[in-house]
């Protein structure tokens, strides 16, 4: 199988080909940027050299893409890939919100509305079957990914407010320049943003909702609160989600219940002791610890990423291996960086 | 006046040091450590061979000790000092809870367990009073510094159920050598810690129930979760606080709220955006931002500290200023140092 | 005496105002920055609000100036600011070359070259009594800094072949916005850069060669290898450097000859094991650690300084105290921030 | 084939083990640990759960091992490994140095010492035949690895003083705990060490000299300044190296050179730029980059590497390979983890 990467020039495109250049049975035969049309792969990402590529302007004819365009830009260019006949998975944020309202509140007008609704969102802990049979995946967001994984398995056990504290790495921000991502002023920093909303919180709460929904029919609809935070550090996401469980649960059960929730999930982890972003480096792992105070049932769940793969590349892959019908996890395993 | 620390040689205690070398009107003539007895200062801390200082086993005699033994050990030597008319502000956690039963259940067996029920908690900004009359001063934690900075404004205004979402750098954890602060463990790395309880829990619950029960009496107990967790960064502390205010409040009203309850208040800022730890870096500052969204009385409290200056060294110094009747600043202005 | 501070939006013109706030006989009464103007300095950082100034196009009259534009802007600015009567201190590289062929060769054409020959190279420990005599004074740059007072004591005792392999922390490359300077790019990071020739080496090499030229005439010219390193931190420079002594010496009398040398000069000091860079955190101080091996006369000299404050803004204050009459250190003083 | 892991729980171990499980021929069947004995691999290294193993006190028979012991323990067991008929690669320095006489200055007395003159120097760009034959292959330190690979191609051309000032990550110091590598003392610092001798320098003479004397029989003995320091980040080594030639060389020669003497080695790439640590991280690559000054023939050789991979685990695979007959790349190829 053939695929292209379309925008490699970011993060989650550079990290999709380092992804794919381990890939046993897909291979990178193409890939896009706008800057850097023309240039070798290896005088962008030195890390790359060996794939041998140079960044073109257009892809050409691929069996899958992974595009990883901004939002805006990935709508535009989708509807007509699709056309060709190629699967695509979107990095972007335009397909995961089936609700046009709810894109267009967030995100403005949208290129190509019509393929919202039936765009899987493309967390394959959630929606396998679905991805499976897609020709367009919606890759969630890093944020996302973190939290849902860390509550879904108590989403219908608990009271509907919920609180997300988030901590990213600052690779989450993007290879573009900005005050914000300047070495001098993150470094040794630590603050919240997006105070105002952020586009992270929809997601969330469609895809925990939906569920709660599905699980506990006519419960309260979820009311979720997420705040991000940005922390000096290139890689990582750790999500502590805070709620109340409806009965009583001993931390044997609960464990229990989260284990029984991912067996078979090959990426998620359910661990014995707050996991730490590290033991994901490099991986597409989501680790995820809940703990509950017996006495009060209050919950903290805990769900950790690398934000670039189980939180970008990584899971574009693990949808397009989906999609292709091969292994869920092939090209994506083996041990996280450590230390 | 002459100043004396016990056990300089942890990180809260050189930071005193650091500190008193620029005070104005009190100075700091002795110093104590266990390992490093004999020692100059400076050959244990490069940065401090200016004082010209010899760690001695004991203090001679002095107006004013700034403790910062461990729990226990200080609270075994307190008595003895203010036997001897030494005035203390103890930077342990000995003296910070009133009710003998809650020091027990996480400290163990209190030395000296008559003074718990007056020492007055060293926060000057809502003790000050207190603290100016006292022979003995209990410096809070740094968690509970920024925490209950963030909340006092509003905790009459709240439903009872808050949460606290803390990030602290790795200075929190002390100068003892421990894998979880080994260099290569924690830089590039986050982790939550402490989820089976943490002593600062209770210093949290103690002082903002109080508030609260004093301001709107007969109200339900607060119920404070608090999860702290440590980032790659060496000083700083931001806690996220999560309330439901209980009335309509615009955002201009609730940043008016905050202002009048730090009117006159030196070291707390009231900003208009998201707080960064940096900002506050070598400074006994704390910046507090509350946001509300006004449709669903959601609310986000912002403190944020430098752990081992508001949080540790530099709240001492503002305690001892206090009870010597000197501006509550002396020592403590300047700017911090960014980037 | 009123300062002001021309182009204060940089990291050096920001550490400027930081360390103005303190001192005792100066007063910072305006500041300019070219992208800002108009706006409260504490809008562009925060930790300044409490300077409560206006960032102004223009400076008013004022006694002393500190320049931190770019070079270039900065020559073009300051014959006028000379012809109004105040003294300057120029942060920017415009003076500092005695000779306009060397000058041009790294920087292009001089807006005012008449004003090079006699403009002294602002090392204090170097050229005090110049600097005192001075309106003009050209703050050195901050590998110089370093460098030279590293191997200043024992310039005339080497031979010709000097190597200096110099570490310096992201805030060196300033402000503005760079892909090198990106956190994830350099984050856990390191490279050299410069091996084409880095500006700072004539200026190395112009006051180590006229020192050795002054203490052993008709010595062979000084032949200094330059080459600069980005390691992932914020503040600090190390200069490692590499000579061979002509002649026998032991390790104690080169301590010796280092204390001589600086005895008197309150930033220096000559200490008896590597230094850290941390040691010097936001301080005007140089530490410096000779070391032979005595057997083969190899010698290693380590330099290393905060590089915004006696790299930049500390030593143009300290400059500008001499220029004042003031005492050297008026508003330096004071210990490092450890850790 | 079988391999084990003796002494799993540092960090070279446990990368070794992180490799290993990416090997596609070789099985990594145990590992063993001194304190930890009986525990699962994965209570002590999460990321490494899924090699599903259990840390012995002793290995099983098994076809190689791979020993990261300390020096002399290593030697104390590796005799008897080798009459168990085992391949073994040292990871300690205990063979490193053929000279008796020199091992002992650095590292005291030998415990089997008979083995010193005849086991190669793992460093398979100088000795892969002689790897290939042996039984025991001593592996190369992370300094040398660097250093000899910046300048062996050009070692017979230079001068016989040469300068290598090496930057290392902080995990090149393990995992023991020491107040050197708490994160609070290292991180933002910057600091040399070693001033009175580091054992590296001479396997750096040893393995440079050899071939230089190989090459220009008669020449001067060389005579290496070694300087190593510490900087704040993880993973990473970059040795740049100071020489002057003794002819005149273009750069484009120079290149030439470098590119022919390492054609057929998979892990050394001579690159066009300054190379940046980062570019290795996780890989066994070593990045090198030779830069003249026509004018003055001064050469700066750069060489970086990530310093448990091609400075420790990834080597020691890399001869195993070799030992083995397998391909000299079996499980260690994929590209970096960038950012």
């Amino acid at each position: 199988m053939r695929a292209g990467i379309v925008n490699v020039t970011g993060y989650a495109g550079a990290d999709a080909a380092r992804l794919l250049a381990r890939h046993p049975e897909v291979q990178l035969v193409a890939v896009t940027g706008r800057s850097a049309a023309g240039e070798p792969l290896g005088a962008v990402f030195p890390h790359l050299a060996d794939l041998d590529l140079t960044i073109g302007a257009e892809l050409p004819d691929v069996d899958v893409v992974l595009s990883s365009l901004p939002h805006h830009a990935s709508a535009e260019m989708i509807p007509e890939m699709l056309e060709r006949g190629q699967r695509v998975v979107d990095i972007s944020a335009d397909y995961r919100l089936h609700d046009l309202v709810e894109y267009e509140r967030w995100y403005g007008e949208h290129p190509s509305p019509g393929l919202l609704a039936d765009t899987p969102y493309g967390l394959p802990e959630l929606h396998a079957a679905d991805i499976a049979a897609a020709r367009l995946v919606a890759n969630p967001g890093c944020y996302p990914t973190a939290s849902i994984l860390a509550l879904a398995p108590v989403i219908d056990l608990v009271r509907p407010t919920v609180v997300v504290d988030a901590k990213s790495g600052v690779s989450g921000a993007g290879r573009s320049l900005s005050l914000t991502t300047h070495y001098c002023e993150i470094n040794e920093n630590c603050h919240a943003y997006g105070l105002n909303g952020h586009r992270h919180q929809p997601e969330i709460e469609q895809e925990l909702g939906a569920l709660r929904a599905a699980r506990r029919p006519g419960s309260e609809p979820l009311d979720v609160t997420f705040v991000p935070h940005l922390i000096p550090m290139t890689r990582g996401i750790l999500a502590t989600c805070y709620a109340r469980l409806t009965e009583d649960w001993s931390q044997e059960d609960l464990l229990a219940r989260y284990r029984e929730f991912y067996r078979g999930a090959p990426f998620v982890r359910v661990v014995d002791a707050p996991p730490q972003t590290k033991q994901t480096l490099g991986t597409n792992l989501c680790l995820v610890y809940p703990k509950v105070d017996e006495r009060t049932r209050r919950l903290v769940a805990l769900g950790c990423i690398d934000n670039l793969v189980k939180g970008a590349a990584g899971q574009a892959i693990q949808n397009m291996n989906l999609m292709l019908g091969m292994p869920e996890g092939a090209g994506l395993n083996g041990p996280a960086l450590y230390p």
